[in-house]
């Protein structure tokens, strides 16, 4: 008789986005003329750049052509892409990587979610509070996060992030194997200094952990003490691996690709020998994974051509600019905001006598503007609602005037 | 400390195809002016096809553009896609699905290698032997494989697929909870009948087991009594995943899609409820993967137009040409040939006293023709070499000729 693995029947159901969905539906139900503008969503609004489809175009061409097709590629991706990655946005920052230590795949999810699989079941995981919800599930899938108690998962460590550290973790009292970090952070979008960050890497080094540090969001980065990468820090290489995505800044979310780095340097003892990570990430890619599309590859490349570059540097400006529309607009009407300088996440605590839901419904009722409940995030999230800067700008300046005339 | 999952430790280095490329290297090295060819090859040689191509054309230019830009999509595909396949793929054959049940990836290696992720570490699992790689070392890498003996994998069930019985593997004598098979078959170029389908559909309904059904090459089926889906069987929507690909048909190998079927009818017991495959497939998809590029989904729907289709039929023609062509080569010469009429492999008995690898040998010095050892996807290999028919016309005809003249 098949068994399925029982820690999926461990998980509640994904809650968040799915009751935004429900409430917006039954307030536009309910009011069938509002016009409903969201702050919420995660997903960008700009299309594809002009080299990036023209790279699309170039490389479908190829394609089509019996002398030019390519079939199966790499499944660790094409040497042109790895050390186009490397050339632009390691090397200027005095990060030394080979081309194979560098893996590009499918999107930071993917390989955030997959991850875990060359991982033992006994590792004992932290993650911060509030998080993006794919490390908790996907170590409830692996069997890493224990039972779901009133407190949390049994087994995981939860770094709690709160208003009065500035929403840095505090180092954790329980010794972790392996600690998820995201800098800048999604949600609370706040991010770690060269020394905030030095302290997770020498702690890591000291007690033999791994860190998994998403760096999903490193292109937003405006401060010059904040490390765009992890290996920036001395000894990373040692504890780190790295993941890094397109979707953001050049609008891959529909396009898929992103990149992980697993050095060579990262190894655990197994039986008294070094096992390296970097080659149990390789054959769990060449086994579960066939590459990501030669015409994505190229589109990815683009990017870093003197117009790819110019034209990612406009979106971030146009996002950011979003992100400091929102921020003083809040701001100058009383709020307390954090977050949207490094990040494309506003992080807003919520008015006196407010939940996150209860803000939500709040914002919603009142302006028709939509924010995530941060404490759908995790419980120290509670009393907060994100809010993100990938809009219009003509519909996040109507969002926030509504929010000066009508909250 | 940080702990690796322990099971990919006991994977033996991946020998086949590096063996083959060590070998045929050395040869080259040996003899610069040796005109070398393929017929070991796994990838096809033809381009995308015209439709293929403008659909991609349309479908950058869409994202180039805010008003039909697309950003993420469902991580279980668009339903456009989903739809188009249940219509041309699956309802002409009876087969009654919902859109749900299809879910769109990014290939079937990948769902064939993550399937894995949702079942129980404690499943015995049956393959057949010859087999593909990846059924193998994704369920070492799950912890169902046991040790590696002489014998092969200690906890998995091997079902020998030998020439007495025309390949086709006789039901297992210890009780599998999972059952990998792949029809039309990849290496022995054999397929099933219906009845021969159904003695497995009803031994996994009898017996509770779930067959992971493999159908990456169900187009190249000419066979009036061969299923193209396991699903044409009765029953089998109960028992059976189904795993799809565009790769060989379309020359999507470097393009990446595919599908998996999962039927809600499809559940097992846990605690006296029915929980129900597809929904945590679904969950698993939904944390672990964040859908297909919106670019190749539109690509995959071109291969069912009118024209698109038209197009496919003249590749598989193209290929099925070639198998004609190695196939009669080969038996002419006065080999056993087997396979090679419902697939695009040829599955060739070694000469008396050759194993796999002495005949591989024997053709790439005599003929300068590549093969692939039949040894070298599992012990009833050993005897026979893989033949392909993805290779232009001219190169396939001209190997066959120095096998006349040669051997």
């Amino acid at each position: 008789m098949v068994r399925i693995n029982e820690n999926y029947v461990k998980l509640p159901e994904s809650y968040l986005f799915s009751e935004i969905a429900r409430r917006v539906a039954a307030y536009k139900a309910a009011n069938p003329k509002a016009d409903v503008i969201s702050l919420g969503i995660g997903d960008v609004t700009r299309p594809l750049t002009p080299s990036v489809v023209e790279a699309l175009h170039r490389a479908v061409d190829e394609q089509a052509v019996a002398a030019t097709f390519r079939g199966y590629g790499p499944e660790q991706g094409y040497d042109f892409l790895r050390r186009t990655i490397i050339e632009h946005d390691f090397a200027p920052r005095g990060v030394k990587l080979e081309a194979d230590e560098v893996f590009i795949s499918d999107g930071a999810k993917s390989d955030l979610g997959n991850f875990g699989d060359i991982l033992g079941v006994d590792n004992v995981v932290a993650l911060t509070d509030p998080v993006y919800p794919v490390y908790v599930d996907s170590n409830v899938m692996g069997g890493r996060a224990g039972e779901l108690t009133d407190a949390g998962w049994s087994r995981i460590v939860y770094l709690p992030c709160l208003q009065e550290r500035g929403f840095i973790p505090a180092l954790p009292e329980t010794r972790p194997d392996v600690i998820y970090l995201c800098y800048p952070n999604n949600p609370t979008g706040t991010t770690l200094t060269r020394s905030e960050l030095k302290l997770w890497v020498d702690y890591a080094l000291q007690n033999g952990s791994l860190i998994l540090f998403d760096a999903a969001y490193e292109a937003f980065i405006t401060g010059e003490d904040v490390p765009h990468s992890i290996y920036e820090i001395e000894g990373a290489r040692k504890v780190a691996v790295e993941f890094r995505s397109f979707s953001k800044t050049a609008g891959f979310t529909g396009l898929r690709c992103g990149c992980t780095v697993v050095p060579k340097e990262l190894t655990v003892k197994v039986d008294g020998r070094e096992v390296s990570l970097n080659k149990l990430w390789n054959r769990r890619q060449c086994t579960k994974f066939n590459g990501t599309a030669y015409i994505v590859q190229r589109a990815a490349e683009a990017i870093y051509s003197p117009e790819g570059r110019r034209e990612v540097r406009e979106n971030v400006d146009y996002y950011m600019n979003n992100a400091a529309i929102i921020r003083e607009g809040f701001r100058g009407h009383g709020f307390e905001v954090f977050g949207g300088q490094d990040a494309p996440y506003i992080w807003l605590r919520t008015p006196k006598g407010f939940t996150s839901w209860g803000f939500f419904d709040r914002m919603l009722d009142e302006c028709n503007v939509v924010a995530t409940p941060g404490v759908g995030f995790g419980p120290s999230g509670e009393g907060f609602v994100r809010l993100t800067a990938f809009g219009e700008r003509q519909r996040v300046e109507e969002a926030i005037e509504r929010i000066k005339t009508k909250l």
